[in-house]
Protein backbone atom coordinates (compact mmCIF):
# COMPACT_ATOMS: atom_id res chain seq x y z
CA UNK A 1 0.00 0.00 0.00
CA UNK A 2 1.13 3.30 -0.83
CA UNK A 3 0.77 5.30 2.48
CA UNK A 4 1.31 8.80 1.12
CA UNK A 5 -2.42 8.46 -0.97
CA UNK A 6 -5.63 8.12 0.61
CA UNK A 7 -7.65 4.87 0.32
CA UNK A 8 -10.70 5.53 -1.51
CA UNK A 9 -13.88 5.11 -0.60
CA UNK A 10 -17.46 5.38 -2.61
CA UNK A 11 -20.91 5.67 -2.21
CA UNK A 12 -22.91 4.31 -5.00
CA UNK A 13 -26.41 4.28 -5.76
CA UNK A 14 -28.75 4.18 -8.11
CA UNK A 15 -30.89 6.87 -6.50
CA UNK A 16 -29.24 10.08 -4.98
CA UNK A 17 -27.17 8.20 -2.81
CA UNK A 18 -27.72 10.30 0.04
CA UNK A 19 -28.53 7.15 2.16
CA UNK A 20 -25.26 5.47 1.69
CA UNK A 21 -23.42 8.28 1.84
CA UNK A 22 -24.81 8.95 5.51
CA UNK A 23 -24.51 5.91 6.73
CA UNK A 24 -20.69 5.52 5.38
CA UNK A 25 -19.70 8.67 6.92
CA UNK A 26 -21.30 7.32 10.13
CA UNK A 27 -19.39 3.88 9.80
CA UNK A 28 -16.09 5.37 8.61
CA UNK A 29 -16.06 8.40 12.04
CA UNK A 30 -15.88 4.98 13.92
CA UNK A 31 -12.14 4.36 12.13
CA UNK A 32 -9.81 7.37 13.43
CA UNK A 33 -6.59 7.85 12.08
CA UNK A 34 -7.32 6.17 8.27
CA UNK A 35 -7.92 9.19 5.61
CA UNK A 36 -10.25 8.11 2.89
CA UNK A 37 -10.83 10.23 -0.51
CA UNK A 38 -14.61 9.91 -0.77
CA UNK A 39 -16.39 10.55 -4.20
CA UNK A 40 -19.77 10.05 -4.77
CA UNK A 41 -21.55 7.86 -7.81
CA UNK A 42 -25.62 8.99 -7.74
CA UNK A 43 -28.10 7.49 -10.52
CA UNK A 44 -26.01 4.58 -10.98
CA UNK A 45 -28.93 2.74 -13.24
CA UNK A 46 -27.37 1.68 -16.12
CA UNK A 47 -25.12 -0.63 -17.60
CA UNK A 48 -23.35 2.32 -18.83
CA UNK A 49 -22.91 4.17 -15.67
CA UNK A 50 -21.84 1.25 -14.20
CA UNK A 51 -19.06 0.62 -16.18
CA UNK A 52 -18.05 4.37 -15.30
CA UNK A 53 -18.19 3.32 -11.80
CA UNK A 54 -15.87 -0.06 -12.63
CA UNK A 55 -13.53 2.22 -14.51
CA UNK A 56 -13.24 4.14 -11.19
CA UNK A 57 -12.63 1.22 -8.86
CA UNK A 58 -10.09 -0.45 -10.89
CA UNK A 59 -8.12 3.10 -11.40
CA UNK A 60 -8.27 4.05 -7.76
CA UNK A 61 -7.26 0.47 -6.98
CA UNK A 62 -4.22 0.36 -9.46
CA UNK A 63 -3.20 4.40 -7.61
CA UNK A 64 -4.05 3.72 -3.98
CA UNK A 65 -2.54 -0.14 -4.15
CA UNK A 66 -5.47 -1.28 -2.31
CA UNK A 67 -9.06 -2.04 -3.47
CA UNK A 68 -11.86 0.26 -2.69
CA UNK A 69 -14.41 0.15 -0.41
CA UNK A 70 -17.74 0.80 -1.76
CA UNK A 71 -20.99 1.70 0.14
CA UNK A 72 -24.10 1.18 -1.93
CA UNK A 73 -27.89 1.06 -1.84
CA UNK A 74 -28.75 -0.69 -5.14
CA UNK A 75 -32.22 -1.26 -5.87
CA UNK A 76 -31.51 -2.90 -8.82
CA UNK A 77 -30.26 -6.11 -8.37
CA UNK A 78 -28.85 -6.39 -12.27
CA UNK A 79 -26.33 -3.74 -11.65
CA UNK A 80 -25.71 -4.38 -8.54
CA UNK A 81 -24.35 -7.97 -9.87
CA UNK A 82 -22.35 -5.75 -12.62
CA UNK A 83 -20.31 -3.87 -9.93
CA UNK A 84 -19.37 -6.81 -7.63
CA UNK A 85 -17.47 -8.16 -10.87
CA UNK A 86 -14.74 -5.85 -9.63
CA UNK A 87 -12.15 -6.28 -7.02
CA UNK A 88 -13.61 -3.94 -3.79
CA UNK A 89 -15.29 -4.40 -0.49
CA UNK A 90 -18.66 -4.20 -1.15
CA UNK A 91 -21.51 -3.23 1.23
CA UNK A 92 -24.93 -2.74 0.19
CA UNK A 93 -27.16 -1.83 2.62
CA UNK A 94 -30.73 -2.49 0.84
CA UNK A 95 -29.39 -6.14 0.22
CA UNK A 96 -28.60 -7.14 4.04
CA UNK A 97 -31.57 -5.19 5.12
CA UNK A 98 -34.35 -5.75 2.60
CA UNK A 99 -34.17 -9.95 2.61
CA UNK A 100 -35.11 -9.46 6.35
CA UNK A 101 -37.85 -7.27 6.08
CA UNK A 102 -39.28 -9.25 3.10
CA UNK A 103 -39.53 -11.72 4.81
CA UNK A 104 -40.73 -10.46 8.06
CA UNK A 105 -43.89 -8.41 6.52
CA UNK A 106 -44.58 -11.08 4.27
CA UNK A 107 -44.44 -9.06 0.65
CA UNK A 108 -42.19 -8.60 -1.72
CA UNK A 109 -40.37 -5.16 -2.04
CA UNK A 110 -40.86 -2.86 -5.26
CA UNK A 111 -37.05 -2.86 -5.95
CA UNK A 112 -37.96 0.54 -7.27
CA UNK A 113 -35.45 3.27 -7.05
CA UNK A 114 -35.75 6.98 -5.96
CA UNK A 115 -38.97 6.44 -3.71
CA UNK A 116 -36.63 7.60 -0.71
CA UNK A 117 -37.34 11.31 -1.72
CA UNK A 118 -40.87 10.67 -2.79
CA UNK A 119 -42.54 13.93 -3.72
CA UNK A 120 -46.09 11.88 -3.81
CA UNK A 121 -46.58 12.12 -0.24
CA UNK A 122 -47.86 14.98 2.49
CA UNK A 123 -44.33 14.36 4.31
CA UNK A 124 -42.47 15.84 1.05
CA UNK A 125 -44.92 18.69 1.42
CA UNK A 126 -44.88 19.19 4.46
CA UNK A 127 -40.56 19.65 5.00
CA UNK A 128 -41.24 21.95 1.60
CA UNK A 129 -43.68 24.60 3.51
CA UNK A 130 -41.82 24.05 6.67
CA UNK A 131 -38.34 25.32 5.09
CA UNK A 132 -40.30 28.48 3.40
CA UNK A 133 -41.74 29.02 6.93
CA UNK A 134 -38.14 28.92 8.22
CA UNK A 135 -36.49 31.25 5.97
CA UNK A 136 -39.59 33.45 6.33
CA UNK A 137 -39.38 33.62 9.96
CA UNK A 138 -35.44 33.97 10.21
CA UNK A 139 -34.66 36.20 12.60
CA UNK A 140 -37.50 38.04 14.25
CA UNK A 141 -40.71 37.98 13.04
CA UNK A 142 -44.12 39.48 14.03
CA UNK A 143 -46.73 38.06 16.53
CA UNK A 144 -49.34 36.77 14.28
CA UNK A 145 -46.12 34.52 12.40
CA UNK A 146 -44.98 33.41 16.00
CA UNK A 147 -48.54 32.15 16.45
CA UNK A 148 -48.16 29.53 13.49
CA UNK A 149 -44.85 28.02 14.99
CA UNK A 150 -44.37 24.66 15.87
CA UNK A 151 -41.07 25.86 17.62
CA UNK A 152 -39.44 29.08 17.98
CA UNK A 153 -35.80 29.23 19.01
CA UNK A 154 -34.26 32.11 21.15
CA UNK A 155 -30.75 33.11 22.22
CA UNK A 156 -28.63 35.84 21.61
CA UNK A 157 -26.90 36.67 18.15
CA UNK A 158 -25.09 34.12 16.59
CA UNK A 159 -25.46 31.70 18.98
CA UNK A 160 -26.65 28.66 16.22
CA UNK A 161 -30.39 29.65 15.98
CA UNK A 162 -30.90 29.99 11.63
CA UNK A 163 -28.53 26.86 11.00
CA UNK A 164 -30.99 24.71 13.68
CA UNK A 165 -34.02 25.88 12.68
CA UNK A 166 -32.95 25.25 8.93
CA UNK A 167 -32.02 21.70 9.93
CA UNK A 168 -35.28 21.45 11.97
CA UNK A 169 -37.72 22.18 8.87
CA UNK A 170 -35.90 20.25 6.56
CA UNK A 171 -35.08 16.73 8.21
CA UNK A 172 -38.53 16.26 10.55
CA UNK A 173 -40.86 19.37 8.81
CA UNK A 174 -40.95 21.49 12.08
CA UNK A 175 -42.07 25.21 11.10
CA UNK A 176 -39.45 26.80 13.33
CA UNK A 177 -38.81 30.62 13.59
CA UNK A 178 -36.28 32.24 15.39
CA UNK A 179 -36.15 35.53 17.68
CA UNK A 180 -33.13 36.74 18.63
CA UNK A 181 -32.54 37.80 22.12
CA UNK A 182 -30.73 41.78 21.86
CA UNK A 183 -29.26 44.38 23.66
CA UNK A 184 -32.29 46.22 24.55
CA UNK A 185 -33.80 42.77 25.92
CA UNK A 186 -30.65 42.74 28.32
CA UNK A 187 -31.40 45.79 29.52
CA UNK A 188 -35.22 45.19 30.60
CA UNK A 189 -33.80 41.87 31.90
CA UNK A 190 -36.49 40.41 30.57
CA UNK A 191 -37.87 38.21 27.98
CA UNK A 192 -39.60 40.30 24.91
CA UNK A 193 -43.32 40.55 25.20
CA UNK A 194 -44.22 39.02 22.15
CA UNK A 195 -42.84 36.29 22.82
CA UNK A 196 -44.72 35.33 26.52
CA UNK A 197 -47.88 34.13 24.99
CA UNK A 198 -45.65 31.67 23.36
CA UNK A 199 -43.69 30.29 26.16
CA UNK A 200 -44.59 26.44 25.70
CA UNK A 201 -42.94 26.06 22.44
CA UNK A 202 -39.90 28.19 23.17
CA UNK A 203 -36.35 26.35 23.08
CA UNK A 204 -33.14 28.64 24.42
CA UNK A 205 -30.03 28.03 22.60
CA UNK A 206 -26.83 28.98 24.27
CA UNK A 207 -23.05 29.03 23.63
CA UNK A 208 -19.72 29.64 25.54
CA UNK A 209 -18.55 33.35 25.38
CA UNK A 210 -15.24 32.51 23.87
CA UNK A 211 -16.94 30.48 21.08
CA UNK A 212 -19.15 32.36 20.47
CA UNK A 213 -16.93 35.66 20.55
CA UNK A 214 -14.57 33.80 17.26
CA UNK A 215 -17.63 33.85 15.48
CA UNK A 216 -18.64 37.23 15.83
CA UNK A 217 -15.12 38.32 15.02
CA UNK A 218 -15.23 36.46 11.63
CA UNK A 219 -18.21 38.72 10.61
CA UNK A 220 -17.26 42.12 12.57
CA UNK A 221 -13.66 41.82 14.01
CA UNK A 222 -12.50 44.02 16.83
CA UNK A 223 -15.94 45.21 17.40
CA UNK A 224 -17.77 46.26 20.63
CA UNK A 225 -20.57 43.51 19.07
CA UNK A 226 -17.64 40.37 19.33
CA UNK A 227 -15.61 41.75 22.16
CA UNK A 228 -15.52 39.07 24.45
CA UNK A 229 -17.06 40.81 27.59
CA UNK A 230 -20.07 41.54 25.38
CA UNK A 231 -20.62 37.79 24.55
CA UNK A 232 -20.76 36.87 28.16
CA UNK A 233 -22.56 39.43 29.64
CA UNK A 234 -25.03 38.64 27.10
CA UNK A 235 -25.07 35.03 27.60
CA UNK A 236 -25.21 35.42 31.11
CA UNK A 237 -28.30 37.76 31.05
CA UNK A 238 -29.77 35.36 28.07
CA UNK A 239 -29.33 32.43 30.54
CA UNK A 240 -30.71 34.08 33.39
CA UNK A 241 -34.06 35.17 31.54
CA UNK A 242 -34.09 32.14 30.14
CA UNK A 243 -34.31 30.40 33.46
CA UNK A 244 -36.60 32.54 35.36
CA UNK A 245 -39.41 31.67 32.57
CA UNK A 246 -38.60 28.46 32.86
CA UNK A 247 -37.30 27.85 29.36
CA UNK A 248 -35.32 24.78 28.52
CA UNK A 249 -32.38 25.52 26.76
CA UNK A 250 -29.48 23.82 25.23
CA UNK A 251 -25.93 24.35 24.51
CA UNK A 252 -24.47 24.22 21.10
CA UNK A 253 -20.50 24.60 22.18
CA UNK A 254 -19.98 21.23 21.93
CA UNK A 255 -22.79 19.75 20.23
CA UNK A 256 -23.87 19.90 16.67
CA UNK A 257 -26.93 21.46 14.66
CA UNK A 258 -27.98 17.94 14.08
CA UNK A 259 -28.09 17.13 17.46
CA UNK A 260 -29.57 20.01 18.95
CA UNK A 261 -32.18 19.38 16.81
CA UNK A 262 -32.93 16.06 17.87
CA UNK A 263 -32.73 16.93 21.49
CA UNK A 264 -35.43 19.81 20.38
CA UNK A 265 -37.53 17.48 18.96
CA UNK A 266 -37.62 15.16 22.04
CA UNK A 267 -38.80 18.33 23.73
CA UNK A 268 -41.65 18.78 21.73
CA UNK A 269 -42.74 15.25 20.50
CA UNK A 270 -42.71 15.13 25.18
CA UNK A 271 -45.36 18.10 25.28
CA UNK A 272 -47.57 16.69 23.00
CA UNK B 1 -53.16 -9.01 13.69
CA UNK B 2 -55.26 -6.45 14.42
CA UNK B 3 -55.58 -4.73 10.46
CA UNK B 4 -56.96 -1.01 11.81
CA UNK B 5 -53.68 -0.28 13.43
CA UNK B 6 -50.55 0.17 11.73
CA UNK B 7 -47.75 -1.75 12.68
CA UNK B 8 -44.72 0.31 14.85
CA UNK B 9 -41.11 0.78 13.81
CA UNK B 10 -38.74 2.08 16.11
CA UNK B 11 -35.69 4.30 15.12
CA UNK B 12 -33.09 3.70 17.92
CA UNK B 13 -29.83 4.92 18.61
CA UNK B 14 -27.00 5.90 20.91
CA UNK B 15 -26.82 9.09 18.59
CA UNK B 16 -29.43 10.97 17.15
CA UNK B 17 -30.69 8.13 14.98
CA UNK B 18 -31.12 10.50 12.28
CA UNK B 19 -28.83 7.76 10.23
CA UNK B 20 -31.44 4.91 11.27
CA UNK B 21 -34.53 7.03 10.19
CA UNK B 22 -32.75 8.09 6.92
CA UNK B 23 -31.72 4.45 5.95
CA UNK B 24 -34.71 2.73 7.48
CA UNK B 25 -37.35 5.23 5.75
CA UNK B 26 -35.69 4.09 2.58
CA UNK B 27 -36.07 0.79 3.18
CA UNK B 28 -40.09 1.17 4.13
CA UNK B 29 -40.08 3.12 1.12
CA UNK B 30 -39.92 -0.43 -0.96
CA UNK B 31 -42.79 -1.76 0.73
CA UNK B 32 -45.96 -0.16 -0.86
CA UNK B 33 -49.51 -0.87 1.35
CA UNK B 34 -48.20 -1.20 4.70
CA UNK B 35 -48.63 1.45 7.26
CA UNK B 36 -46.11 1.80 9.33
CA UNK B 37 -46.22 4.65 12.56
CA UNK B 38 -42.37 5.79 13.39
CA UNK B 39 -40.97 6.75 15.99
CA UNK B 40 -37.89 8.07 17.13
CA UNK B 41 -35.58 7.11 19.94
CA UNK B 42 -32.50 8.93 19.59
CA UNK B 43 -29.63 8.79 22.13
CA UNK B 44 -30.56 5.48 23.94
CA UNK B 45 -26.84 5.57 25.67
CA UNK B 46 -28.15 4.27 29.24
CA UNK B 47 -30.04 1.17 30.73
CA UNK B 48 -32.53 3.39 31.95
CA UNK B 49 -33.40 4.85 28.15
CA UNK B 50 -32.73 1.28 26.63
CA UNK B 51 -35.84 -0.08 29.34
CA UNK B 52 -37.86 2.80 28.33
CA UNK B 53 -37.48 2.01 24.68
CA UNK B 54 -38.06 -1.82 25.88
CA UNK B 55 -41.54 -1.02 27.61
CA UNK B 56 -42.67 0.73 24.19
CA UNK B 57 -41.31 -2.29 22.04
CA UNK B 58 -43.63 -4.57 24.30
CA UNK B 59 -46.39 -1.87 24.70
CA UNK B 60 -46.86 -1.48 20.79
CA UNK B 61 -46.59 -5.32 20.37
CA UNK B 62 -49.60 -5.90 22.54
CA UNK B 63 -51.33 -2.85 20.67
CA UNK B 64 -50.72 -4.10 16.86
CA UNK B 65 -50.85 -7.81 18.07
CA UNK B 66 -47.48 -8.04 15.84
CA UNK B 67 -44.16 -7.53 16.86
CA UNK B 68 -42.71 -3.92 16.02
CA UNK B 69 -39.64 -3.14 13.79
CA UNK B 70 -36.54 -1.70 14.77
CA UNK B 71 -33.71 0.24 13.04
CA UNK B 72 -30.97 1.20 14.66
CA UNK B 73 -27.48 2.58 14.75
CA UNK B 74 -25.94 1.22 18.09
CA UNK B 75 -22.36 1.83 19.09
CA UNK B 76 -22.72 0.68 22.33
CA UNK B 77 -22.94 -3.19 22.24
CA UNK B 78 -24.06 -3.54 25.71
CA UNK B 79 -27.09 -1.75 25.31
CA UNK B 80 -27.78 -3.31 22.13
CA UNK B 81 -27.64 -6.65 24.11
CA UNK B 82 -30.47 -5.34 26.71
CA UNK B 83 -32.99 -4.26 23.55
CA UNK B 84 -32.39 -7.71 21.75
CA UNK B 85 -34.34 -9.35 25.21
CA UNK B 86 -37.69 -8.14 23.73
CA UNK B 87 -39.28 -9.67 20.47
CA UNK B 88 -38.74 -7.72 17.01
CA UNK B 89 -37.09 -7.64 14.07
CA UNK B 90 -33.67 -6.22 15.00
CA UNK B 91 -31.52 -4.48 12.06
CA UNK B 92 -28.66 -2.89 13.63
CA UNK B 93 -26.53 -1.02 10.51
CA UNK B 94 -23.61 -0.49 12.45
CA UNK B 95 -23.76 -3.85 13.71
CA UNK B 96 -23.64 -5.53 10.04
CA UNK B 97 -21.30 -3.02 8.45
CA UNK B 98 -18.76 -2.40 11.69
CA UNK B 99 -17.11 -6.26 11.99
CA UNK B 100 -16.52 -6.47 8.00
CA UNK B 101 -15.31 -2.68 7.95
CA UNK B 102 -12.67 -3.25 10.65
CA UNK B 103 -11.84 -6.70 8.81
CA UNK B 104 -11.11 -4.90 5.70
CA UNK B 105 -9.34 -1.82 7.34
CA UNK B 106 -7.25 -4.06 9.91
CA UNK B 107 -8.03 -2.17 13.13
CA UNK B 108 -10.75 -1.91 15.19
CA UNK B 109 -13.27 0.44 15.48
CA UNK B 110 -13.72 2.98 18.53
CA UNK B 111 -17.24 1.85 19.10
CA UNK B 112 -17.70 5.90 20.45
CA UNK B 113 -20.88 7.89 20.45
CA UNK B 114 -21.70 10.64 18.50
CA UNK B 115 -19.07 11.36 15.72
CA UNK B 116 -21.24 10.86 13.04
CA UNK B 117 -22.23 14.87 13.12
CA UNK B 118 -18.49 15.49 15.01
CA UNK B 119 -17.79 19.65 15.43
CA UNK B 120 -14.16 19.20 15.16
CA UNK B 121 -14.09 18.98 11.08
CA UNK B 122 -13.71 21.06 8.73
CA UNK B 123 -16.62 19.56 7.05
CA UNK B 124 -18.68 21.02 9.50
CA UNK B 125 -17.74 24.40 9.76
CA UNK B 126 -17.87 24.62 5.65
CA UNK B 127 -21.72 23.13 6.27
CA UNK B 128 -22.57 26.22 8.86
CA UNK B 129 -21.04 28.89 6.80
CA UNK B 130 -22.59 27.88 3.71
CA UNK B 131 -26.17 27.70 5.66
CA UNK B 132 -25.35 31.10 6.28
CA UNK B 133 -24.27 32.49 2.88
CA UNK B 134 -27.30 30.36 1.51
CA UNK B 135 -29.88 32.42 3.94
CA UNK B 136 -28.27 35.77 3.48
CA UNK B 137 -28.54 35.30 -0.38
CA UNK B 138 -31.84 34.01 -0.79
CA UNK B 139 -33.67 36.14 -3.54
CA UNK B 140 -31.60 38.44 -4.95
CA UNK B 141 -28.17 39.40 -4.29
CA UNK B 142 -25.55 41.77 -5.59
CA UNK B 143 -22.64 41.19 -7.67
CA UNK B 144 -19.98 41.05 -5.48
CA UNK B 145 -22.29 38.48 -3.48
CA UNK B 146 -22.44 36.56 -6.35
CA UNK B 147 -19.04 36.58 -6.96
CA UNK B 148 -17.93 34.18 -3.63
CA UNK B 149 -20.89 31.77 -4.62
CA UNK B 150 -20.20 28.03 -5.78
CA UNK B 151 -23.40 27.77 -7.41
CA UNK B 152 -26.33 30.30 -8.43
CA UNK B 153 -29.58 29.00 -8.45
CA UNK B 154 -31.60 30.97 -11.53
CA UNK B 155 -35.60 30.29 -12.18
CA UNK B 156 -39.01 31.77 -12.02
CA UNK B 157 -40.37 32.65 -8.68
CA UNK B 158 -41.52 29.98 -6.58
CA UNK B 159 -40.34 27.18 -8.53
CA UNK B 160 -37.98 25.79 -5.72
CA UNK B 161 -34.81 27.63 -5.19
CA UNK B 162 -34.89 28.63 -1.71
CA UNK B 163 -35.28 25.10 -0.47
CA UNK B 164 -32.84 23.87 -2.84
CA UNK B 165 -29.73 26.16 -2.17
CA UNK B 166 -30.61 25.35 1.49
CA UNK B 167 -30.32 21.72 0.72
CA UNK B 168 -27.10 22.11 -1.39
CA UNK B 169 -25.52 24.01 1.83
CA UNK B 170 -26.73 21.63 4.33
CA UNK B 171 -25.79 18.16 3.13
CA UNK B 172 -22.90 19.37 0.62
CA UNK B 173 -21.23 22.52 2.25
CA UNK B 174 -22.27 24.16 -1.23
CA UNK B 175 -22.19 27.96 -0.91
CA UNK B 176 -25.54 28.48 -2.75
CA UNK B 177 -27.02 31.90 -3.75
CA UNK B 178 -30.33 32.32 -6.01
CA UNK B 179 -31.16 34.70 -7.90
CA UNK B 180 -35.18 34.92 -9.28
CA UNK B 181 -36.12 35.51 -12.67
CA UNK B 182 -38.90 38.50 -12.80
CA UNK B 183 -41.32 40.23 -15.29
CA UNK B 184 -38.34 43.11 -16.53
CA UNK B 185 -36.22 40.04 -17.41
CA UNK B 186 -38.78 38.17 -19.20
CA UNK B 187 -39.67 41.79 -21.23
CA UNK B 188 -35.93 42.22 -21.96
CA UNK B 189 -36.05 38.81 -23.10
CA UNK B 190 -32.69 38.15 -21.66
CA UNK B 191 -30.49 37.50 -18.38
CA UNK B 192 -29.68 39.85 -16.20
CA UNK B 193 -26.36 41.48 -16.79
CA UNK B 194 -25.92 40.94 -13.30
CA UNK B 195 -25.53 37.25 -13.99
CA UNK B 196 -23.15 37.00 -17.44
CA UNK B 197 -19.67 36.42 -15.72
CA UNK B 198 -20.81 34.08 -13.44
CA UNK B 199 -22.33 31.81 -16.46
CA UNK B 200 -19.84 28.74 -15.74
CA UNK B 201 -21.93 28.93 -11.92
CA UNK B 202 -25.55 29.34 -13.08
CA UNK B 203 -27.64 26.54 -12.99
CA UNK B 204 -31.60 26.66 -13.81
CA UNK B 205 -34.37 25.62 -11.97
CA UNK B 206 -38.02 24.75 -13.96
CA UNK B 207 -41.10 23.42 -13.37
CA UNK B 208 -44.59 22.31 -15.08
CA UNK B 209 -46.84 25.68 -15.52
CA UNK B 210 -49.79 23.54 -13.81
CA UNK B 211 -47.43 22.65 -10.33
CA UNK B 212 -46.12 26.63 -10.12
CA UNK B 213 -49.66 27.79 -10.83
CA UNK B 214 -50.40 25.42 -7.77
CA UNK B 215 -47.92 26.63 -5.14
CA UNK B 216 -48.67 30.30 -6.20
CA UNK B 217 -52.24 30.13 -5.47
CA UNK B 218 -51.60 28.87 -2.41
CA UNK B 219 -49.55 32.25 -1.61
CA UNK B 220 -51.52 35.00 -3.33
CA UNK B 221 -54.84 33.60 -4.33
CA UNK B 222 -56.56 34.69 -7.83
CA UNK B 223 -53.73 37.25 -8.20
CA UNK B 224 -51.73 37.39 -12.00
CA UNK B 225 -49.13 36.35 -10.59
CA UNK B 226 -50.47 32.80 -9.91
CA UNK B 227 -52.71 32.86 -13.41
CA UNK B 228 -51.68 29.93 -14.93
CA UNK B 229 -51.45 31.68 -18.11
CA UNK B 230 -48.74 33.78 -16.06
CA UNK B 231 -46.87 30.56 -15.66
CA UNK B 232 -46.80 29.29 -18.63
CA UNK B 233 -45.35 32.67 -20.02
CA UNK B 234 -42.91 33.17 -17.64
CA UNK B 235 -41.62 29.71 -17.55
CA UNK B 236 -41.53 29.86 -21.44
CA UNK B 237 -39.26 32.98 -21.17
CA UNK B 238 -37.07 32.02 -18.62
CA UNK B 239 -36.33 28.27 -20.34
CA UNK B 240 -35.78 30.08 -23.30
CA UNK B 241 -32.98 32.92 -21.53
CA UNK B 242 -31.45 29.90 -20.26
CA UNK B 243 -31.49 27.87 -23.65
CA UNK B 244 -29.85 30.76 -25.20
CA UNK B 245 -27.13 31.33 -22.49
CA UNK B 246 -26.47 27.45 -22.93
CA UNK B 247 -26.88 26.74 -19.09
CA UNK B 248 -27.84 23.86 -17.77
CA UNK B 249 -31.31 23.01 -16.35
CA UNK B 250 -33.02 20.92 -13.95
CA UNK B 251 -36.87 20.14 -13.90
CA UNK B 252 -38.58 19.55 -10.61
CA UNK B 253 -41.63 19.21 -11.29
CA UNK B 254 -41.33 15.40 -10.65
CA UNK B 255 -38.03 15.22 -8.48
CA UNK B 256 -37.43 16.46 -5.11
CA UNK B 257 -34.84 18.43 -3.60
CA UNK B 258 -32.63 16.03 -2.78
CA UNK B 259 -32.91 14.67 -6.18
CA UNK B 260 -31.98 18.38 -7.91
CA UNK B 261 -29.71 19.07 -5.60
CA UNK B 262 -28.01 15.83 -6.03
CA UNK B 263 -27.48 15.93 -10.09
CA UNK B 264 -26.40 20.17 -9.70
CA UNK B 265 -23.63 18.76 -7.60
CA UNK B 266 -22.73 16.24 -10.43
CA UNK B 267 -22.54 19.18 -12.65
CA UNK B 268 -20.26 21.06 -10.28
CA UNK B 269 -18.22 18.62 -9.81
CA UNK B 270 -17.86 17.71 -13.52
CA UNK B 271 -16.77 21.12 -14.03
CA UNK B 272 -13.87 21.10 -11.28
Amino acid sequence: MNNSSKRAILFVSDGTGITAETLGKGLLSQFEGISFRQMRFPFVDSPDKAAECMKFIRKAHAQDGIRPLVIMTMMNPQISTLLRQEDALFLDLFEVFIAPLEKELGVCSAHAVGRTHGKTNSEYANRIAAISFAIAHDDGVSAADLKNADAILIGVSRCGKTPTSLYLSMQFGVRAANYPLIPEDFERDRLPDTLLPFRNKLYGLTIAPEQLCRIRQERRPDSDYAALETCRKEIAAAERMMRLEGIVWFDMTSRSIEEIAVQIMQSINKKQ
